[in-house]
Parts: structure tokens; sequence; C-alpha cells
């Protein structure tokens, strides 16, 4: 089963924590990937997924991709995206995971750094046994298809509007 | 800070999960209250949330409320939902909770098992220091505006339409 999380409000990358969460109480081993997102820009659930037992954590991005100051050439961004993304191959050939995340895999293919190809050619390879949830704003219609439950998450107020910093702990 | 997260779509009690583990990572202590959700039906993020250190959680409802078969007096219904608010009101004045998930309470005002009023007083009292969590679909107007950052979880896609069962793991 594939579930897809997507729109420009908060709470996608969240639900698929809780998503992982839920399949660990169900026994399941869990491989929790994440885009773009760096171990430069750390988060409070990392650490917990980190040591979680069951949960295999990996934070395969080199951060923001073009915006707020990233200076690194677009190939390393790529390059990191298909480690990330071959990584997970692994994970789901492997037959040991019953839930596999791809966080920010939407953004990822937005900005080039996999294509939708990749990703459905994932989706299509994985053991029936294993779920996948695929999170990140601005899903292709193509990824919407493929997916079985799909969720657009609104952003109905947010203290961004309103030039508030991010908050840790609740955003990050 | 005050995060709602409403909608019928998918992802709004995984995202209080979420949100959760992430408030863990950062040192604080969770409480995580649900509505109606009962032990008669248990989820798979029952046991990891019970077992999870730094989380007081509170599964205090009675189940479904006057549909699939629920036989149970309103009355019981609502004196459950008033003991699971009063402990949340204790979990919040105890200053000891960096996070309070109030999981449902949006279905519990909708269907009078708590008022408006009670969750608004809640969200007023509620220390500086600590953040909220409200999720359920159907918020009503005056929560969202009382609330600092609002995702509405849309249904785009979802197997129930096409009445397939719910999947343990993933649903529940």
């Amino acid at each position: 089963m594939i579930l897809l999380i997507t729109g420009g409000g908060k709470g996608k990358t969240t639900s698929a924590i809780g998503q992982a969460i839920r399949a660990l109480g169900r026994g399941r081993q869990v491989f929790f990937a994440q885009f773009i997102k760096s171990d430069g820009y750390p988060s409070g659930e990392d650490k917990m997924l980190r040591e979680m037992p069951g949960v295999t954590f990996l934070k395969g991005g080199k951060g923001f991709v073009g915006i707020l100051g990233d200076k690194l050439p677009f190939e390393e961004h790529r390059a990191a995206a298909l480690d990330t993304l071959s990584q997970a191959r692994e994970a789901s050939a492997s037959g040991k995971y019953g839930l596999i995340v791809l966080d920010e895999a939407n953004v990822a293919v937005s900005l080039k750094l996999i294509s939708e190809d990749e990703l459905v050619d994932f989706a299509d390879k994985l053991p029936a046994e294993c779920d996948l949830v695929l999170t990140g704003r601005g899903a292709t219609p193509r990824l919407i298809e493929r997916a079985d439950i799909v969720t657009l998450c609104e952003e109905v107020k947010h203290p961004y509007q309103q030039d508030v910093k991010a908050k840790k702990g609740i955003e990050y």
C-alpha cells in the first residue's frame, strides 16, 4: 500500500513519523529515509528515529537546494538523492522492512534530484508485505494516481504568514 | 503555541504522534490523551506510546459514539471525555509537560462530549512553555481562530471510497 502525503501545510513529515511508530507497534521494521534534509539542519525527531529499535534512519540530503544560501553544486545534491534512493532500494529488496518512508520524495522529484520514473519504479518493486509512505509538497499527478491513499495537507493558518520564526520542537 | 490538525483526510493522529516524537527529541515530556478512542480498539501506536520514556498516554474514550453498534449511554461517553479533559488539565497545571496532545478533541466537541468553551479555556490556561496539539475532523471556527497553526488534511484518495477494509499498521 502506498500512502502519499502532500500539500503546503504542516504535518507531512510528522505524519510519516507517526506512521513509523504505528508500524513499529505492529512489530514491523521501518526504513526511514529523507531526501534534501541534512545533518546540518538537526530536527527533534532525528535522535529519536536514530535510537529507536527497529528503525533504520537515513538523513540523506545535503540541505536546501538552490535557496537560502545554498552554494552546493546541483550534481552533489543529485548524487546524495540517488544514493538515498539506492539505499532505499536495497532496504526494499532485503525484504526486512514492513514500512519504507521516503520523506520529501515529492520535492526531490520536483527539483529533479530523482525522476518520477525512478520513484514509480521503486513503488512497483516494493515487496507485497511492505508499505510505502511518500511525503513532500507538489506530488505529481502520476504519483497521486499510483498511490492508494492520498492526503493533501492544506495550510489554513501558519505563523510564517505573520513572520514568526520557526519554533524548535514544533517545526523541526 | 497551538497546532490544530483537522479535515477528513488521513494523517491527523499520525501527525500528532510525529509531533510527540519531535518534542521528545527536544527533551520535552509529552502528555498524549485521546478522546473517543478506547482500548477496545487497539492501534499500532498504543504500545509504543505507552512504553516510550517521557510519554504519558491516556486512551480515554469509550469507542465510537452513536454509530457502528455503539450501545453505551451518551452520558458514559461524556463522563469519559470529561475525565480525560480533567486529567489533561492536571497535566497542564503540573508544568511537567512540554507538549500536550488532545487527539480527536474536535470530534469530542462536535459530539458534545466536551464543550468548545472547555477546550478554549484549556488552551487559555496552558503554561507558556507548553505546546498543544488538537486533532480531529470538523474543527469549529472559534478553535481555528484560537490556534496558531492550522492544517486541513484533505482526503484526495482513500481506499474506503472503494470499500477496501482498513489496513492494520497503516490505518490503526
